[in-house]
């Protein structure tokens, strides 16, 4: 079933906003089982939604509809869909109780203005918005069947992500009639894209035809997606639960983790599950790697803190390393990063520590030490893991790959699958 | 002018990569004097590339088409832009040279597959892309004066970005005899969007019509853009120069810079400027205060590091701050950020520091300090200076929004511009 993606506002086209929007709901279309074709950005204007819709009918089955809700002028999705569909503005009581709702929450009176966001189409059925005032709207085309359908939905990112969960998602897969579907991700790394591809083309050939595989890369990871569709949601888990054993038996050694989305999410899993926990000392990733692991919440439960060791004195007076080692290998070194790791881990008392020290770029490659040049290390209570890396890239990629190849020590660490 | 911009692979449908090209473009192009009407992402499929230029070539006068042009079997765009314009491809002898220029550049040998990156439509104009293997290609459509231009870039991010500034806007500017532009950047801070909007209308109407003033809200920040445009660029600049004083005496206080993009790219320049040193200790924050000042390269001028104290055992064994501050206090007050601040300029021995500590949520709030609730503070070698803030939003938006106020309050407290 064929998706298209209409995301409305003049703030997209001037490059303000990143239309992170698109990203997601493709992501959560894609995992309901529908392909997303096409995805439009416009502004907001009325000629231009109108001509945009009617393109987007033609190509697909479903168009989402994103911003242009508020209740200020510049904003005219509602009316123009209203017009589209040659319907009429009515107020819905229960549109009008969730804008009530949200408005006392944050202590507010209804003004005029709010309550016009409880106006909506006669023809469309109401989506209840809990998380904001403006409603999600699900309209029908007349005409083939099932309906071709348009949801309009908020712009704002986390009113729209639960809007597509708990209503447009499941109402879709109904309305479509659509097949179980069971997703397993597999997260890979040590192994390029193009290797792992030649590695399991037998396995993948060897595939059933309801299962499909997908290759998702990430600076320092892969994410294989397996997607098996039939009648039954019970008998498509077994039966993907069967296809891994040979898989593994081909790639395990590179397969560190199931059922994450990222690296950070796979940490948070295999720390809560050992009860342990872990600290950070950072030079090239200059913090990124504990805000990675601080995004996610609840990450106190096993996240004491760390130490961004930008420069020499601080390694030196914060994390204790020798003065000799710095002058004698470099700061980008083994011993260096040994010395790191070490360091943080005693000074903050944790089970296991992270360290990294490298050449994110442009400036300060040698021949001998180029940029993209980064040690990363490990350490637990008893012993320290420490690996060479050769990152390509800028050096926001020489950053992303270092997280993620260091995420992945640790998960092999705890595990006690890696070699010293 | 209008401009529209087709970004093509099947990568940014299924959601694995954010579309970030699209927002850069629209940045450049903006900034370049050239509206962008409409942003379209479609998959590598010849029907959709095909129907997408009819349409975008039907509502505005330039299209940039980004990706698709790998030499695999899946990059379809140059053949189909070929066909278009009912050309031939043919081996281009410059971006031959660049190609094998940049295979050498890595210690790799020509291939035939390397060597078809070099064939480009005979109608074309070859845009060198130096930072890659894949062509620009920039071609004109027979009929309109000046004639519409379709230009196709590599999808990279860094190599579309190159030849965007060093070709595309360049060329487009010459074709299209587009007046001098001149911008101006102020960040602005301490004020929300439409009080800052009724504040200055009075000065905003008495703009000169050939000068727009653009809002460009972020979590903790508003950039104020003027653009002016005109026959003269040093006209321009000295008619902008000359609408400041008045802007200042109704808006100065709010105002923390000039021709900056982003709060820690102004932090580079006033810390450059005075050449002092830097540290952070942060708990909310949890690293990405560090994370965004280290994104810029040569940041360890004037960062010399600091310490995630996402424990408060972390806060008193590392930071030194004291047990009974944060019994009596608690971990998330102005006596705790204050002694974070102090502890961290101390032991990492800088001229300044920052130190933040606040409630992200979702989890952790309770009545006397729900979520959204942070303390940021900044300590130079004689004073401190704490602020509370309420950050509305989710986790992410108020560490973006945390990091941004106090990047701020350094600022204004390095020029001598704040109360204790």
């Amino acid at each position: 079933m064929k998706a298209t993606l209409i995301n409305i506002g003049d703030e997209l086209l001037i490059g303000q906003v990143i239309n992170t929007n698109a990203a997601q709901m493709s992501r959560m279309m894609n995992a309901g089982g529908f392909d997303v074709v096409g995805v439009y950005t416009i502004g907001d204007r009325a000629d231009a939604i109108r001509d945009t819709l009617d393109s987007c009918l033609k190509i697909s089955d479903i168009v989402l509809v994103t911003g242009g809700l508020g209740p200020t002028k510049d904003d005219i999705t509602k009316k123009v869909l209203c017009d589209f569909f040659h319907s009429e503005l009515y107020e819905n009581g229960e549109a009008l109780e969730n804008v009530k709702r949200r408005l006392a929450a944050h202590g507010r009176e209804l003004t005029p203005i709010n309550r016009l966001q409880a106006w909506i189409p006669r023809c469309c059925t109401f989506l209840n918005n809990p998380l904001g005032t403006a409603p999600g709207m699900w309209f029908e085309v007349p005409g083939s069947q099932p309906a071709s359908v348009v949801v309009s939905l908020p712009g704002v990112p986390f009113e729209m992500a639960n809007l597509m969960e708990t209503e447009v998602i499941p109402r879709l897969r109904s309305h479509f009639r659509q097949q179980a579907i069971f997703h397993k991700n597999l997260l890979v790394q040590g192994i390029g894209e193009s290797f792992l591809s030649d590695l399991i083309e037998p396995w993948e050939r060897a595939l059933p035809e309801n299962v499909r595989l997908a290759y998702l890369p990430q600076p320092g990871l892969t994410k294989l997606r397996l997607t098996a569709r039939g009648s039954e949601s019970d008998h498509l888990q077994q039966q993907v639960s069967e296809l891994l054993p040979s898989l593994y038996s081909i790639a395990g050694p590179y397969i560190v983790g199931e059922d994450r989305e990222s690296m950070p999410e796979l940490v948070a899993e295999v720390m809560r599950a050992c009860g342990k926990t872990l600290s950070t000392a950072e030079s090239c990733t200059g913090g990124m790697l504990a805000a990675k692991l601080t995004a996610l919440a609840g990450a106190s439960e096993y996240f004491s803190g760390g130490v961004v060791s930008y420069s020499n004195d601080v390694k030196e007076n914060v994390l204790g390393v020798r003065h000799e080692t710095l002058e004698q290998w470099g700061a980008v070194s083994e011993q260096t990063v040994r010395e790191m790791v070490c360091g943080v881990r005693e000074r903050l008392d944790t089970d296991y520590a992270l360290a990294t020290t490298g050449i994110a770029g442009p400036g300060g490659g040698t021949p001998e030490k180029p940029v993209g040049t980064v040690w990363i290390a490990v350490a637990s209570r008893s012993q320290v893991f420490a690996r060479k890396l050769q990152c390509p890239g800028k050096r926001a990629q020489v950053v992303d790959r270092t997280c993620n190849e260091l995420f992945g020590l640790l998960v092999r660490v705890v595990h006690g699958k890696v070699e010293k």
